[in-house]
């Protein structure tokens, strides 16, 4: 595999997913396409497994929810974490056993509560006295564990205050979720998504057990430390192989929270970015004036059709192409609809062939996650992302 | 209509849109709704084509595709700018003859090309060789505007470099389709989404004028300038009336293009936006520590299920509750999934009621525009927003 970016360290042994592409290689598409092997995600679900060991993974349903990975990792053992009603509801299709289901999300409707409690559902998020109040009336008596806020990530993609709470009040919502007849079984933090290192793990793991011995002090018995997700995946900087990074970060959970009885680890990204490529094509290939030195280079996909996650140039994936082998000049990159946003890379140009054209197929590598579903419905006329799950 | 922001001017006649909200009062909705009024639509059209005067309106299409709003503007007249082979497809599908159809996009597939010109499609925007190479060979003699960049916008959501070429390009560009055997009519621009002013024209305006003239300075026999889009829709702040700022647009386009034998617009926001109201429901409202002055009010949209508009705050709805004659206080306001970029508004809050609570019903005004196909195909498991005409 081939990094074109700059900066890239690309020291991370990337194997080259051969099937993944021999497939791609004996296909022609007319649109841009997801493609998943789904023994890459087996092999991601093994080695995470064996570094976390006994924790068990509820895997973030949101980064891909092909029906063949959810059935996939029903068959390797995997519990599994739900954002929505439908995404309860697609587990429980393919297979998934209400108990290995959690319903992750802060924020849900009084009537998918009620819906989820039915279906058997009985681990529910919660990071405020409201809705502990909705799950108290329509999940009576259920597991709850209070996500908190810890403000010290350094992942690539940092999460905002959106979820969780303070200290002070995740403590005391302890004490209203047993007010209200619901068992408070511990806590959830998130790193931040694509943290790369598991050392960055620390700092957020020193408050989390900070706060843990707060609880038992205050009397509560938790059972639970629900460590999130923030598993890496590749994009072209380094980061640890996913065994040995789920295993450190294992090992300073166990310090932190002696002998705590159950662990759960919510990897999304970091199982299946790295099983899916998209097929892409270069429509358009320009310059806006004599004197610019950056081309621009527009493909049939951008981020509203599947790459949402370039938004701030976060998210830099990798691009193949047939040339390669031929000088490299920067480029701009862009999406094609007639939307000026819809721009990928701007500010941190690429480089990319100077023999690039229109009609070239472009492979945007480890695209697994947080590409189909974010795709919009027909923005500017342009259909979703397709997928194929070989 | 109440109206929120703390620095909302508000100035703007806002008839209270009583077919809207008679329909949206008598029905309930149990996941968020687009509801577009075809009345309003047909308002606004006859305003706009009132003050545009001799100008062709051709509807941006991307603002909303919903294909009663297409068959509608057919009916009155109006023509079609198409971003994309669906577009195009969905105008002839609802009565637009070809000849009314262009096709905008500069960045085009050559087999869509190939399609819209065997659909009888014969205008095509450009602004490069390569896109021209591919025009001429897949729609050999058709006529073509070449876009310009114009770099002095004064619009909410200014438009980036994306799209456009600058003097020098565009008046080699005249002379390259030419060469290639097709017609090349004349220029496009884009003054910028959301102009509020009909006077914030004019510097663009300057600009083209003094392109245009090169042109017919170097023998170019140009018959079309195409003003784009920009017209504004209220959302907050003070906008001119349609009909007096399409009339005060066109005005300064006489002036510049003296004698030009075809002016075309491109409304889409202007056209459709104010038709629509979306109903949402509060899904939770929570603090996040004890200290906190703001509520996080939580709802089940947000920017990747129909409100992307709001990334970087740009634009800014306006909220109507039942509870607006209470008490109100600063609220940060955000969508429902668990991604932490699904935040509506935080850096300039929202005054909402203090009562707000989970379940209440929650109308977002002047929402036609640029909601509907911008919605995620299923992220986090949401169902797209939905849409209803009457």
């Amino acid at each position: 595999m081939t990094v074109h970016f700059a900066d890239a360290a690309a020291s991370f042994p990337v194997v080259a997913p051969s099937r993944l592409d021999s497939f791609v290689a004996a296909h022609s598409f007319d649109k841009p396409t997801l493609v998943m092997d789904l023994d890459l995600v087996s092999r991601q679900y093994r080695a995470l497994k064996a570094g976390l060991g006994r924790a068990d993974i509820h895997y973030a349903v949101k980064a891909n929810p092909a029906p063949q990975i959810i059935a996939r990792l029903v068959d390797l053992g995997s519990h599994f974490d739900a954002a929505s009603r439908a995404e309860i509801a697609l587990c429980l299709e393919q297979g998934a056993e209400p108990r290995d289901v959690s319903f992750g999300n802060t924020i849900k409707r009084a009537s998918d509560i009620a819906w989820a409690f039915n279906q058997g559902i009985r681990l529910f998020a919660a990071d405020s006295e409201e809705e502990l109040e909705k799950i108290a009336v329509h999940a009576p008596g259920v597991s709850v564990y209070i996500r908190l806020i810890v403000e010290v990530s350094q992942a690539d993609w940092p999460l905002s205050r959106k979820f969780g709470c303070d200290r002070d009040m995740a403590l005391q919502l302890l004490d209203t979720a047993k007010t209200l007849g619901l068992n408070p079984v511990g806590f959830s933090f998130h790193v931040g998504s694509q943290t790369r290192r598991a050392e960055m793990w620390a700092p957020n793991l020193d408050v989390m057990g900070g706060i843990w011995q707060a609880a038992q002090d205050a009397g509560h018995d938790l059972s639970l430390i629900n460590i999130g997700g923030g598993f890496p995946a590749f994009y072209g900087e380094e980061i640890d192989a996913p065994k040995a990074y789920a295993a450190k970060v294992i090992d300073m959970v166990e310090a932190r929270f002696p002998g705590v009885a159950k662990i759960m680890a919510e990897p999304g990204r970091g199982m299946v970015a790295e099983a899916g490529v998209i097929v892409a094509e270069v429509m358009l290939v320009s310059r806006k004036s004599e004197r610019d030195m950056h081309r621009w280079v527009y493909l049939d996909i951008g981020r509203f059709s599947g790459l949402a996650e370039t938004e701030g140039e976060a998210i830099r994936y990798q691009f193949e192409t047939a040339r390669d082998g031929d000088a490299m000049g920067p480029c701009i990159v862009a999406g094609p609809s007639c939307d000026s946003a819809d721009v990928l890379y701007e500010k941190r140009p690429m480089q990319l062939p100077m023999t690039l054209r229109a009609g070239d197929r472009v492979l945007i590598r480890n695209t697994g996650a947080y590409t189909s579903t974010y795709s919009s419905v027909c923005f500017n006329g342009f259909p979703p992302l397709a997928v194929v799950v070989i």
